[in-house]
């Protein structure tokens, strides 16, 4: 199969490339090196050493023998390139992780709210509307996020993607099935739900196969194929931005800092191991959609833990202590979250557990690179509205009501 | 009160501008005259010979001794210069025209696909991030259309953007309101869905209040400040484009042409008179929804009416002959459509009815201005995908199984 991998040089794009190389695919990568850049902005970095694209490539090619093919530019700029690529590289499949995908970052300030909207939605619909106008059946796997889900009742196990609902009619209730009715917590997060209407027109409009994944919180930092060299290392996020709340701890933990929980930390957050994401996606590729099916939906993700809980696995492990701060972020401090995730088993997917796997990133990452942290990186320091940032001022300041907790505002996690 | 129109140089957006201004409000409009320029593009035109921008000011100024502000800007481009006009205009509301609205025009090829998703897009986030940074409190009435709602099980009275269902849940069911799930048929629509959800997150997020108005098919030219001096006349598109489905019959009425339906002519449609649609406007302003409170949406319309009894309606009036042709759509060729407008009926609208006001459409209108017409520029030319372009080239040809209805293919009215 003939892939392209639309943000191959992400967290999640590099080692799906290395996967799919693997597995003996003719694999192209198409990047603008926007994570990279977006790093020199933040004044943060990855904690683990990762190379240049060109080095990363070339590295790939003395280990494995094989290439890959690197396009830099963005998608959702120059269209005829993007119909052009499409009809010469030939793909099969299409991969698309080509979007800003951090919710803090994405509510920094207005300009980074128009940078996200403007960034991830073009990029999506140029590549739906360039699929049509190169005529070529190239399926569409898409990475989106559990956080599209937003109805969670108590008792409703989330679906994938779609709800059996009743509606009363004048002729009795009628029982439909309908996209899933979103309720995105950040910017970030809404721009997927907008996503899915693309997907769903062009699914319908101009029979395009298209894969959607609805992806938990990634974690793990290494696959099978990134282990192989040092060259070849995937990035691994702690900052406030884009450190996701398990990576945060494991800093956390390595520099000696206590876990910063946000509000009271019982918020059910879904969960995946890197090497399973590569695994879905290799698995996706093998089932896709019929022309003229619906967009197949898939939860991506292995298991659900609250926030304190892994907290208190980690302090477990590591002897870290605990501490819970005032949360950024405009939600509920408690909630439930049951997923279903049978379509992946069903395909064969053996999931990396917490238990088994966390230890290993705290040896092999957080504690070996930890001389590489800058600690004042860790802090989430978005804040979701108004109201949310004049608290944390006032926290800061000492004058607000949250003084208690504000000791540890400024290091507060995800 | 102090009102910003976004568009307000568009067929909706002059006669509210107008509307509110005689009503003693102090109204400022924002336009880039892109409409003006895509008549340029398609080589079109307004069948009424509307005035340049300056000039309707003028002639309002002298007609009614009051001002209006005019803003020549593109919405979605300078985020600056939009909250530095949001702080120093310092509207109390502000209604949102400001998108490309033509269903066909947004199908026309990939260009136009691209320019209607990043337009629209940006145009309405740009504005919901600007009213937050302003830090003012504004209202905004935003210009959706009927187009959004997708579910049209028979027996189903569609509700005013919320619907009521029930979901299976572990301790049984549970009734919930959803906003209603989206099934749009065009680029164009597709738009106006995920704009509801930009607008279900900055209510929710920073409290904004948002009044969505879903509109059914505008009708008729004139409102009761257009009619004042003809440098004041409203725009009358009757081109495959931008002409909805009854302008374009009472064109091919006036200059002796048969009117074409398309398909069987069972697609059932909402519409709402033009002065109504300002009247609603004027209400919807009256009444804002409280901060918090989640978005209000209303649907705008008054009438529904199957597009072959409309073209029964203008036969009977005119002596027209009717033609069915191939649609260019993708959509069923029959539905039903019963829509709730019982918000704006409770405050206070007394709709104009087609029975009563189409025949002085005929008259001072399209028979008075019939001189004007291009009579090549009524076909619809855009077709919804490829499947629908090849056929409808075969019949041109000819060649295809559509040869009978091909004669009048070209002349296909919306």
């Amino acid at each position: 199969m003939r892939v392209l991998i639309l943000g191959g040089d992400g967290f999640c794009g590099w080692p799906t490339a290395l996967h799919l190389s693997n597995l003996g695919h003719e694999v192209g990568i198409l990047d603008n090196l926007s994570r990279r850049n977006i790093d020199n902005e933040l004044e943060a970095g990855s904690l683990t050493p990762i190379r240049p694209m060109g080095e990363r490539i070339r590295a790939w090619r003395e280990v494995s023998g094989r290439d890959i093919a690197f396009f830099n530019m963005t998608l959702g700029e120059d269209f005829e390139r993007l119909v052009a690529l499409l009809r010469d590289f030939a793909p099969d499949a299409v991969v698309h992780f080509a979007e800003q995908r951090a919710a803090p970052y994405s509510m920094k300030s207005a300009r980074h709210k128009l940078y996200t909207v403007d960034n991830n939605l073009n990029a999506t619909h140029h590549l739906l509307a360039a699929m049509v106008e190169s005529g070529r059946d190239i399926h569409l796997a898409h990475l989106g996020t559990m956080g599209v889900y937003g109805y969670t009742t108590a008792g409703l196990k989330i679906p994938e993607g779609y709800l059996s609902v009743t509606v009363d009619t004048d002729f009795g209730p009628t029982r439909q099935d309908i996209l899933f009715p979103p309720n995105p917590g950040s910017i970030y997060h809404m721009t997927k739900t907008q996503d899915a209407l693309f997907f769903q027109f062009y699914a319908k409009n101009d029979g395009l196969r298209i894969t959607d994944l609805h992806q938990g919180i990634v974690w793990g930092t290494q696959t099978r194929e990134t282990r192989l060299d040092e060259r070849l290392i995937n990035r691994f996020d702690y900052d406030g931005d884009y450190g996701t709340v398990l990576n945060r701890f494991l800093m956390q933990a390595a520099v000696g800092h206590p876990l910063t929980v946000h509000g009271t930390g019982g918020q059910t957050r879904a969960f995946i191991h890197i090497q399973d994401t590569v695994r879905c996606i290799e698995l996706a590729l093998a089932s896709p959609p019929e022309r003229g099916e619906r967009v197949r939906i898939l939860n991506q993700m292995t298991e659900s833990h609250r926030v304190r809980d892994l907290a208190q696995m980690i302090s477990r492990m590591t002897g870290a202590d605990v501490n819970f701060v005032p949360n950024p972020r405009l939600e509920a401090d408690e909630n439930e979250l049951v997923v279903a995730n049978d379509q992946f088993l069903a395909l064969g997917l053996d999931p990396i557990t917490l238990e088994d796997g966390l230890m290993d990133e705290v040896t092999a990452i957080a504690r070996k690179y930890a001389e590489r942290v800058n600690p004042e990186r860790i802090p989430c320091v978005s804040h979701w509205n108004a109201e949310r940032s004049q608290a944390a001022t006032q926290a800061r300041a000492g004058e607000g009501p949250g003084r208690e907790a504000s000791m540890a505002a400024g290091q507060a996690a995800r």
